[in-house]
């Protein structure tokens, strides 16, 4: 399995790791530290060993950090995790923070005394993120922050896990489209262009898509932990522990790129002395733009120069993705049809269901892992957008009430994320306009054609619109950017209320997924994946259009479906969707599974 | 009349006043001069003593600049004005740039030579434009910006005319709705709120805003010239001649207001040391921030706190603002029914239209002035969006083209805007498809429904994708925010696709004016004004919702509607529309319009 569904932390071991922290720091003379939720990589997923905010105070939450002061220590939680962080933290040790009433470096400006040294393990924070809260605290004007070498947390956590050294392989060429060399010369020239001699790569996407290379450090994202600097002559030095390295990525990389030792990152950082040097704010951490600081390096402050490339997939990284769309559709085709015969029967609930839908993705033989931990919620859990399932929370899957599953693989060849919403015996009326109000918008932004320099903001109303005339919303983005065979959210762009300036570019992929919740009722969310498909002329027009290309396969529940709220044109999407999909997945399905697929991949 | 249509600059002129002002500049020990259009106020009008542009190189467009140096000088245009720049200046004396290529500070850093000073007179300047100015010749390293107290082009600009003194009025306090004691103590706690001693105001519709005072020194924009300074206590310095001020604005203004002669602003921000002072460097001088950085005030840059509580309009100014747009529409329908009388038999032309349209809004006996030169665009000359007929552009109107005009009023309860495009005899299928395009991109702005916090750049592609389906677009924005009895173009909202991160709330009026241009053909425009109503429940939702009121009251030629490619929704909108106009206008229409109102606002 890819997954666990154990509840790992217990709320009763936060005071007593609490009070050791404490103690270490008072023995550093400092009087606070903060503990994010991340490592030095700022991944989504962390290796075990950097799970310090969970270990400290129980909390397991995706998002989120802490506060440490001698008398008081905040957590952080946004709305996602409200009834969680009661749950997880023991209140008496950790005052839980709602983000969205108070930052935390407002918390901390608001909550230090005089004289308070508040630490900070700057391999831990992005330099963004420590220039906000150094703001805070000098306008308050009364502490400090001090960055620290080593991270107090580390000295008092006796199992700490140790650092992984899953191995590395290629990212074979013909997935990949380019060759590492042709990436890193274009890269180059970039920074060339931009009058800057080198870059400091810190994000592991980054990094394996430039090296066509993939690793196993972490869970569901297939790369391998390292850091690289890349000149703009396409020189590049890769910082990786070399036990990772298999006899294959070691011919692959081959002699051009120069590898070396983890501790050797630091001191060659110390060697861009009078370059311009490169760096993202946004992700590079802090301990990294100090070293270039001190080394008198001239930082130019800009975007990894890495993930506009990487967005922009090449016809071979998009028919790999349409090639893992095809397998991953099946897989989820038969679980739906398992669902179909079973969930009714009322002995199912989250966890066997996610278990039988990762077992069909299992049966593919080609499955690497999943994409993420998967979305099974029965009833009001599917009102919970990111919920995720654990052996307390297990709830059974219900006639009468929706099921929804957002789930994905990583396959070689791709990337996968879709989620689908049933209806579990028979669905309400409302329930029926809801999801039908989420198709129409999940349609129209599939259907769109808009010119180039379109960004992601622009489409978003699409996606709502439906709900909007009827005075609802859903409150998350409508789609993110997705990796081939990399990360399952990656940017810079995406589809959602937010100003993010990136136009939506040929080639790029995004998630396009409304969706509806009804807090303690249910949740609705439909959910493919979108490729940017090239501008093209349109018959009588005066500028090419993009528009984009649907890759996930598998059927949308039609008792869900509301024909009589829907426009010709929506149904004929739906219609020819449901007709490809019968088209593609009948050829490989079992003759039980075909019956099913023709009927409910039928033209309404 | 409140528009002229000659031709008041001549391209001869330029070299010989290029060489003055070059002799100038030498005698001041300068080697080259930045020649904004710019008064000291960054208004949409100049008094004409600040047309220092068109007196200098003929070029008279409303957005532009020019930078002399020793051996060359560049006028720098937009595509608006591709043609015009041409024809206005003698390319001898003027390099045109096309500031999409190459922005003015590109263009002054790639010419500018070793040891260069190049003057700017900070007052027409701001501070975030010299700024880039500064920036670009930084990286350069061989010139210097250098302020000068005086303007240099005033000096060998013998006719130079003075500075308006238009007449200061009271705004009456029913249009205004608040008083101006209750504006100033909200933007009092506004400035209290965030630590902030006082703000230094230089939008002269700000301040006309605040005091609810009007004035008459510009064309089209009924506010006085002034500078003043607000305090967190609400305490208001006005520096004004006060030659412009009449006896009832004397009473009006009283003992609350310290009015100042202009002479005492510049000692006025020196005595601002110490303070906190806010100041919005897109629009306040360059030369205020040099003024408050040497007295040591402590600038706080933001935009200016007048801006957002002026776009949102009371009820007071929005029923003034409806007042105003029943007058003016009754105004404009009698100008549409005399051009499907008159147009087809070819005797008008683009000027006498233009001025028979302004008779019919003076004959309301309520027009102060027109809010903006009108566009009256026949044939071709509509396809330019900003065309201005004058003597030497004026074509006639023909059957079998397309009439374009786009104009407004200022009247004391209102400022109005809107475009009507008219079929001249019959027009082709393909007219009539894109203006239905138009109308229906209108009509889906007019009719959104959209949550709080929802931005104009959200909303814009409503106004856009039945012209996208058809790969067709239009190239400017959709919306600008329009004052009451104020400027046409007001901020800080706006619906276009630039990413302006300010929410559509309560009360803002914005234009709602999509178009189609055919390049040498036709243009095509549908503006009316729309008022952000209320967010309300909407029966089964679950959030309140906003959406607009369209105020504006003119007949849509139905010549020109394809019915065909229309849904029910927004035929009913058209039908609705239609029948809301007769309505309103017909009881004061004379018996002839009322007979053709009813003609052309027919159910379709």
């Amino acid at each position: 399995m890819f997954q666990e569904f154990e509840v790992l932390t217990d709320p009763r071991n936060g005071p007593i790791r609490l009070a050791a922290l404490r103690k270490e720091l008072n023995d550093r003379g400092l009087t606070g530290f903060l503990v994010p939720h991340s490592d030095e990589h700022q991944c989504e997923y962390l290796p075990a060993k950097a799970e310090r905010l969970s270990w400290l105070t129980g909390f397991t939450a995706s998002a989120g950090s802490a506060a440490v002061l001698e008398d008081k220590a905040g957590v952080f939680y946004d709305g996602r995790y409200t009834l969680q962080v009661r749950q997880q933290v023991d209140e008496k040790a950790f005052t839980p923070v709602f983000i969205t009433d108070t930052r935390p470096e407002e918390w901390l400006a608001a909550s230090v005394k005089k004289g308070d040294r508040i630490g900070f393990d700057p391999w831990l924070h992005t330099a963004v993120e420590i220039e906000r809260f150094r703001k805070a605290l000098a306008e308050k004007g009364i502490a400090e922050l001090v960055a620290v070498d080593t991270n107090p947390i580390d000295a008092v956590w006796p199992d700490q896990p140790e650092a992984p050294l899953g191995e590395i392989i290629p990212h074979p060429s013909e997935l990949a489209g380019l060759s590492s060399e042709q990436k890193r010369l274009q890269i180059g020239e970039i920074l060339e262009g931009k009058g800057e001699d080198a870059v400091v790569l810190t994000l592991p996407d980054s990094i394996a898509w430039l090296l066509n290379i993939r690793g196993s450090d972490l869970p569901h994202t297939p790369f391998p932990l390292s850091f690289a600097i890349l000149t703009k002559e396409g020189r590049l030095d890769l910082f990786v522990d070399e036990r990772k390295l298999t006899t294959s990525a070691r011919g692959h990389l081959g002699n051009a790129i120069n590898i070396r030792t983890p501790e050797e990152f630091a001191p060659a950082l110390a060697d861009l002395k009078d370059q311009v040097v490169h760096l993202d704010p946004n992700t590079a951490a802090e301990r990294i733009r100090m070293a270039l600081d001190s080394a008198g390096a001239d930082i130019v402050k800009g975007r990894d120069p890495c993930l506009l490339p990487k967005a922009c997939k090449n016809p071979a990284e998009l028919e790999g993705m349409r090639t893992a769309h095809v397998r991953d559709g099946g897989a989820v085709s038969k679980f739906l049809h398992f669902m179909a015969n079973e969930a009714a029967k009322g002995e199912l609930d989250e966890i066997t269901a996610a278990k039988k839908l990762e077992d069909f993705r299992i049966a593919s033989g080609a499955l690497k892992d999943l994409s993420f931990d998967t979305i099974s919620g029965a009833g009001p859990h599917g009102a919970m957008p990111h919920y995720r399932v654990n052996t307390d929370s297990n709830r059974p899957i219900k006639s009468g009430e929706l099921y929804l599953v957002d789930s994905g693989g990583q396959y070689a060849d791709g990337t996968t994320d879709i989620t689908r919403t049933i209806a579990v015996g028979e669905p309400t009326d409302e329930m029926r306009d809801r999801f039908t109000r989420v198709l129409k918008g999940h349609i129209a932004l599939a259907m769109a054609r808009f010119p180039a320099g379109t960004r992601g903001c622009h489409l978003d109303l699409l996606a709502r619109q439906p709900l909007w005339e009827a005075g609802l919303d859903f409150d998350h983005g409508t789609g993110h950017g997705v990796g081939a065979h990399l990360s399952v959210h990656e940017g810079p762009q995406n589809i959602s209320k937010g100003l993010v300036d990136v136009a939506l570019k040929e080639g790029m992929i995004c998630s396009n997924e409304p969706g509806f919740y009804k807090e303690g009722e249910y949740g609705i969310r439909i959910e493919n994946l979108i490729i940017v498909t090239p501008a093209i002329a349109i018959d009588g027009g005066d500028r090419p259009m993009h528009g984009f290309e649907t890759i996930t396969l598998a059927p949308i529940d039609l008792n869900l479906v509301d024909k009589s709220l829907m426009t010709d044109a929506e149904v004929d999407w739906l219609n020819t969707y449901h007709a490809r999909i019968f088209e593609t997945l009948a050829p490989d399905a079992d003759a039980d599974t075909k019956v099913w697929l023709e009927e409910v991949t039928r033209a309404i």
